[in-house]
């Protein structure tokens, strides 16, 4: 069975999670504390980062989105109709391009320093530099409004993020949003647009096993599992 | 004709210039001032970021490895067997971990910080922040020697970045270091392996333009467009 490195409030790894579960694809998950850096993990992923894939014939796909490009050129074909990528060039253009915008910028402006400082700092041995830094909170509670009302602007003139199917655009963003969401951080009053599709995802098969997700040391939002939020 | 908006050294931008003259496409280039927020940019690409690219069909693509992916898709099948992407779902994988190592990794941790403090600062009107950042400078410094081991022995290993043939992965690695050899930042010195790799990519016809790219109030290094460095 295939194994995935990863962290349960680490985006890019839920990321792989959903798509791995909307392709009906089983793995075996292995948790890493990646701030640990640990040799094996290190031998799989030079860069120290998950997730990291394992396929069934042992070969090692690292990164997020290179994670997803290898299961939709593998799984994808089998799923034809429900295949999270489009096939249109210039489509296909426009899901990368919102892959990298939420596993990229939406990560390293908003759910890079919420996790980091609400969740990793308190996973590590405590010492120096291990207390909470309210600026970088602070930051990333501002960014994400920003970036919700990019959503609520896509999703008035579209029906998915990417455009007229579901796409892996999509599961990159609903990836980000549920860690923020985890630690009751993402102010869904503040675009209705954002909301309702955020709903729609969340409702799925496929999100479910995230919902169940918990962390030692930081309990979920009270409203995180529920789907009338 | 095709246009690209892009920045001399914004090292994504070289690297679909690279990409564009290994699939012998011409485009016409726009040269943008990313920092400038341009409503003309933003409206092409809302993140405000640097290269977009506008097809012939005026489809807009926008990021160095969305771009990159699209030309594949478009121009490479044409290009047949100098195609810059493997055919393998392993080795395409490897292609893109390499490809997102140094557009990603390499750039926010190197050539970000270096093209920054050294050029963009200086084209920027000045004002508060406007003088360069010396610990920016000096992690800069530190960090490329990291990279360049890690391409040394990748490259002790194979016979290209990726694999047995050249890549997008070696376009990316190369753009992101021939932005900050124009700066005369990269210790060649360190790796052997690494710089002969540099040696044979610098010696492309597709890398000759990027070798006469001029930048405002900063000339390039003395042995910047020198084939032997």
């Amino acid at each position: 069975m295939p194994v995935l490195h990863h962290h349960p409030l680490s985006a890019g790894s839920r990321y792989v999670r959903l798509v791995l579960a909307e392709y009906g694809e089983e793995a075996a998950f292995v948790e890493e504390r990646p701030w640990q850096r640990r040799d094996a993990l290190l031998a799989l992923n030079p860069a120290g980062t998950l997730p990291v894939f394992v396929d069934h014939d042992d070969a090692v796909i690292a990164g997020a989105a290179v994670i997803a490009e290898y299961l939709d050129e593998t799984r994808g074909a089998r799923a034809g109709e429900t295949a999270l990528m489009p096939s249109g060039v210039i489509e296909r253009a426009e899901v990368r391009r919102l892959v990298a915008w939420f596993l990229g910028k939406f990560d390293s402006e908003v759910t890079g320093y919420l996790v980091n400082e609400k969740v990793f700092k308190r996973q590590m041995d405590s010492g120096p530099g291990s207390e909470p830094d309210p600026a970088a909170i602070r930051a990333a509670r501002s960014n994400v409004r920003y970036h919700l009302r990019y959503i609520g602007h896509l999703m008035a003139r579209r029906r998915w993020l990417g455009g007229n199917a579901m796409s892996l655009a999509d599961l990159a963003a609903a990836a980000e949003l549920s860690a923020i969401d985890y630690l009751g951080e993402v102010p869904w009053e503040e675009d209705t647009h954002a909301k309702d599709w955020y709903a729609r995802i969340k409702s799925r098969p496929s999100f479910r096993p995230v919902l169940t997700d918990t962390v030692r040391g930081s309990p979920p939002a009270a409203h995180y599992a529920d789907l009338d939020f």
